[in-house]
């Protein structure tokens, strides 16, 4: 079927796949101009927020698009008939403090460029294409985390209405603020049984396709994490006075059970473990350290190895504590479960790969995304663009407008792949 | 022969030696009540300072001894002919904040007592003996350190002078302010032909006879010291997209280091190395560390073995960071060297513990003390004594009446033997 809305866009003058690229670098640019000071910083219902979804919201009806702002921040724009089978397609716009310009609204861009491309070319689709810029993925200001994700899936909890951020702004007050009515928030759910699947482009935010030269990847899945602070309790003593045989020095001990979380976090070529804060107390360059409170943090797609990984660290760290004669105890601060990534959408996004040359290559998004919402609404899938150097959360996050132009070009030969498996079924 | 001024003192009214604790642990109480602040906090040049030197002057006034405040406020008293050689005793009266009565007091006590005794037996000495009550061996409040154990070696530095306060005031100043002529600090070295000998007790300030059960025991030597900052320098990443064999990661470099030094330090008996310092940079749960910087801190009573040790700390470091990709760079910021105790002195206390029904135990001093001034004018030796669970620099610190009994008599009877051997030659 061909939809009338679909037929009325009118599409920018391009000539070329191969300008897809430029207007995504274009538009990336464009949008990172709105923010809350100097560099980019976008956090969610922010001044820059909403004058970056206004941005948006006008892109989207450019391109043909009905489009809104709803009750969370959300963007949403609809391609095709208000009715019926919908593919979801999105990402978010919020940033982190001093970003770079391609965390969250590159997936945005590369949705729209690739509805622009569907529709000058008047592709029939069996479905309608709704794009979506979230606006609460980084998790800065308010105790949420992917809360305008989890609105779209139906999984508003209203009790994070109650949430305040650094200042004492309650979520209610600021989405009241922002111009929005926050007693929607529950309503905006989309319905399972017309939801078809959930796309996702991203930036990779790690260095594997840059060592591997290829532009894009599919995920296979989003890791879990499990989060625990330790604390390693020895004895102070006089770093001259007290005998090697005789102490209990809590740094020693601690940098074993580091090594130990390393060692675990590189059994699977799958699974990473990592300590980033150890605080030796008293810290004094004469004084034996009496203790040290670390942290860790393991992640892995699959559940069962994350709960050994976990299980076997805190072994070892017991054991090493035991041997040294001094006090251990972790305390788990976070547990969240792996999602994986629908095998039907990842099979289409890699035969896309195939059609534009590419080899395929599945990797572990070992960060959350927005997809980890959208995946309890439907089946999910992800593309990652390779980065410089893996940077990310950083005014050094870059892309080049090649391997954008790729990553459209994917996204909707794996568009044309839906619909075509769709129509043949 | 025997001395007129010796003849001459009246000590106080004891009727045992079982009695010497009991003094001792009077006298270190007295003494403790002179504070700048609430606890135990004596800075050098203090008035706390002031009062206890004035006080240390009334006891040994009263013990029949000739007593003064120098220009650097040693409080300097004489036992016996005002020339000729002279067996000087001494520890110092500074403290560090919030210190122990012992630490210090002491060894200036232990003396004192000591000389009543011998001054109540009417022992004949072929030596007079000078008491001293150094102050500035904490190293707390100026730059310097031992400089009123130097001044009595003859080695003391008009530029210490100079140096300041963190209030900005000069040790000149100070001494002015405590009453004496700064300028005399370089006219105090004693006659190098005339001193026979220096004897320090002290706190052991270390576990070790506690843990073999004895009251005392004689020092070795006191250790030298190198002391080290290091950097190791890896790269930042996402602690969830960053693949362990991609990592540069500081903290698991810096843990194997700090690994690598314990190793190092616990070779052999008489060797440790501490690392008391380590700062993870940036220092967040899912961030992999860019930079740490530790410190280092090894002792041994062996300067060579001591520079071997901080050249295969180095070595070890560089070759952890070569195999896993990060810089090392390691700045030395101490090298002081190890002070032997004199052989003959040595033996003269250990002669002394076995009068007393003690066996010969040996340890080595990991902590400096004026004995490391004094050893440069003339021979040295240290007798430690038993402390509770080894603390020290803490209201905690604390020794027992019995133990302090057994210091006097060991210090008493090892006197008795430098005069008898003295006297044979």
């Amino acid at each position: 079927m061909i939809d009338a809305a679909a037929r009325a866009v009118k599409p920018p003058p391009m000539t070329s796949n191969r300008t897809f690229g430029e207007r995504v670098m274009r538009l990336v640019d464009d949008l990172a101009r709105h923010t809350d000071g100097p560099g980019l910083t976008r956090l969610y219902l922010s001044p820059a927020h909403r004058a970056t979804a206004e941005a948006v919201r006008g892109l989207m009806e450019a391109a043909g698009m009905s489009a809104g702002i709803d009750a969370v921040g959300n963007v949403a724009g609809r391609f095709g008939p208000a009715d019926g089978p919908v593919l979801l397609i999105g990402s978010h716009i919020d940033s982190v403090v001093d970003a770079g310009p391609f965390d969250g609204p590159l997936g945005v861009v590369a949705g729209l460029v690739a509805i622009e491309a569907l529709g000058r070319e008047g592709v029939p689709l069996p479905f309608a294409i709704e794009l979506l810029a979230f606006g609460d993925e980084e998790n800065v200001r308010f105790p949420t985390n992917l809360s305008t994700s989890y609105a779209v899936a139906g999984r508003y909890d209203p009790a994070w209405l109650e949430g305040r951020d650094a200042d004492g702004v309650s979520l209610r007050d600021a989405l009241r603020a922002f111009g929005t009515d926050p007693e929607g928030a529950t309503a905006l759910g989309r319905d399972p049984g017309q939801a078809i699947g959930y796309l996702e482009v991203h930036i990779e935010q790690g260095p594997v396709l840059e060592a591997e030269n290829l532009p894009v990847g599919v995920v296979s899945g989003i890791v879990g994490i499990s989060r625990a602070r330790c604390h390693v309790t020895g004895e102070a003593g006089h770093a001259g006075t007290v005998p090697m045989t005789m102490r209990r020095d809590a740094l020693a001990a601690a940098a074993e059970m580091i090594g130990a979380v390393e060692r675990i976090g590189a059994r699977r070529s799958d699974t990473v473990a990592t300590v980033g804060v150890a605080r030796p107390q008293p810290g004094a360059v004469n004084v034996i350290p009496a203790r040290v409170d670390f942290t860790i943090d393991a992640r892995t797609p699959d559940d069962v190895v994350r709960a050994a990984m976990m299980t076997d660290i805190a072994a070892e760290c017991r054991a090493i504590a035991e041997r040294r004669g001094v006090a251990f105890g972790l305390e788990s601060t976070m547990e969240s479960p792996a999602t994986p990534m629908d095998p039907g959408l990842t099979a289409a996004l890699e035969a896309a790969m195939a059609a534009s040359g590419l080899p395929p290559r599945r990797l572990v998004s070992g960060a959350g995304h927005d997809a980890v919402a959208m995946a309890t609404l439907c089946p999910a899938a992800m593309l990652f663009v390779r980065c410089l150097k893996g940077i990310s959360h950083n005014p050094a996050e870059s892309i080049t407008a090649e391997d954008a132009d790729m990553a459209v070009r994917v996204l909707v030969e794996a568009i044309k792949g839906i619909a075509r498996s769709r129509q043949g079924s």
